[in-house]
């Protein structure tokens, strides 16, 4: 079934308020959430609206955070989430890493206590219409093996650089330090099919191609597969520490589960998990026009460059805007199971979807 | 042939002085280029002295540099390598980030007109004296093809990562974004190995297991091999753009090469190569005693989890340390054509190894 994008807005909206969320908070985290769906990262979106509502409902999710600063200095600061929505936290401390930065050419915020915010992607471009650089990572629940471990010690923990650009479209790189997302594994897992060398490991740490791998005491293997999984693990550690070890938040196999069936730790390291964020203006380095003009003039010689029979080079973030415009004009086609989930919402909170 | 630590650092030493490296330049680039014999990365060490010197009989390498600050803000800077030698540029604008952090909380600079600055490790260890974080980056003369490219248009572009701990040793993650660096096919090709998938790729762009892909007009890979190169190609893209775009070096395939044979382009689109600091106070974000407890629970977290038969989960940083220890007692081994090249160097300028 496919829903205007204007239609799942007003309609998440909705949820949020039910839940208790105050007006602005309500849109703000719609805003971030559908971001996903319109990039097309379809995992991210509204088909999580009923996880975070069951979260909510568990108690672990703060419809009204008070979000603040809790520690600074001019260039950086720790920002408590109060056990907000990271839909709602992510944006708010963002701006002040944008604040920051606005002062003194650069600003950079961990963020403690709070929960899942999205898509990484969102909060790095909020950098963009200020001619800034931004940058934005998170943990997430661990599902991730380090090289050569047996144990799921770290999430997906993505990263996420958002650079302007002048005539060209910007730069935005979103990416998760694994080599393939958990929702490809359940889409191999629905389709009944093997899933490639490199993604996950078996409960015995042996290389896997089962898709259900990981649903049996398996693992996601980090980026760089088999011969090269100890790069990833080294980049999912440092978003580790940047988001959590920084700011207080939970690290490592303490950080909170996304899902409301899965209890946090009795003994938590910290608070709730954790995001970092960055900003830094481009003409903290030199005029904003020069650096734009050789940003066009770099994104059109790699997407200029001779390619593979029928492929081009992609400059990161392309498809997800071509996506993006795409899906604003024709529509969010959701699946199943996720219209369903939404109707029952929809029910639970008397809001017409 | 073994040599002490000592041994290589006099005879280095003397050679930077030969070339007309002020004392002091010549002991701060002696100590930056064998931190990578100590470490274990024998392909970024005193192996490449006679490349530098060979770029300096080129005109390509100024040996007086005047390195200083030509654009800032309280938290960012712009710094002119003036044609010096990365391994002296390097530590001198990771210097300007430290004093920023300092005052600040943070400092990131970008550095134009430098040359291979040997590990990235080396410098973003400089922060961790000061219980600091620090980050360094470099791009480098391109040899990896994007995703789906012919052309090679990136360097390795490594990242490092350094992280004080407590009692535990400190976090230390040095990679390339490639899956393997240039020095590994190199080592196939000298024994007639074939190369794992994922590494390079032939001139059609096609996977390729032959050592000689990359010399025969094919290209390295991005981390992440077929599975997932995009994600390797993104994060050297911004590790580019970060030193390069940002600061008026030359970015993409306009990167010189380190190797005197190969001209510069004709037509530069900035000064020589370029590099990214950045330096985080820990206490810029919690008390450092608070951060670095974390650290050593998340360090032995790691390290004592559960592992595959045989083997056990490193932290980064720990291989290079145990190596370091290993070499400072029993010297470092170099091989036959290094010695060779170590020794043509000696004669020239007079100086015994």
């Amino acid at each position: 079934m496919t829903f205007s994008y204007t239609q799942l807005f007003t309609f998440t909206e909705a949820v949020f308020r039910s839940m208790g969320c105050p007006d602005d908070h309500a849109t703000l985290a719609t805003e971030t959430l559908l971001s996903a769906d319109l990039r097309g990262v379809d995992s991210h979106g509204v088909a999580r609206l009923v996880g975070y509502v069951r979260l909510w409902e568990a108690g672990r999710i703060n419809a009204r955070p008070r979000v603040g600063v809790t520690y600074e200095t001019p260039s950086t600061a720790v920002v408590d989430g109060d056990g907000g929505l990271g839909l709602v936290v992510g944006p708010k401390a963002m701006r002040v890493a944008l604040e920051k930065a606005r002062e003194v050419g650069s600003g950079w915020v961990s963020v403690k206590n709070s929960n899942h915010f999205g898509i990484a992607g969102y909060h790095a471009m909020l950098a963009l219409a200020h001619d800034m650089i931004g940058v934005a990572m998170t943990n997430a629940s661990p599902l991730v093996a380090p090289t050569y471990s047996l144990e799921r010690l770290l999430g997906t923990n993505p990263i996420a650089v958002a650079v302007p650009a002048g005539e060209q479209p910007d730069f935005v790189l979103d990416m998760a330090t694994t080599t393939a997302a958990n929702g490809k594994l359940e889409i191999a897992q629905r389709k009944s099919l093997p899933i490639p060398g490199g993604w996950a490991q078996d409960a015995e740490g042996h290389p896997s191609t089962d898709a259900n791998a990981v649903k049996n005491g398996g693992a996601l293997q980090p980026l760089g597969g088999e011969t090269g999984s100890h790069k990833g693990y080294g980049l999912g550690a440092v978003v580790d520490i940047f988001s959590a070890v920084l700011s207080g938040a939970n690290y490592g196999p303490w950080v909170p589960p996304f899902v409301a069936f899965l209890q946090p730790s009795a003994n938590p390291v910290g608070q709730g998990l954790g995001h970092f964020f960055g900003a830094m203006r481009v003409d903290a380095f030199r005029p904003a026009d020069e650096f734009k003009a050789h940003m066009d003039n770099w994104i059109t010689t790699f997407r200029q460059a001779r390619a593979v029979e029928g492929q081009q080079v992609l400059i990161p973030g392309d498809p997800e805007r071509e996506t993006a415009a795409k899906r604003l004009l024709d529509g969010i086609t959701l699946l199943e199971p996720v219209v369903k989930d939404l109707e029952g919402l929809g029910k639970k909170f008397g809001v017409a979807l």
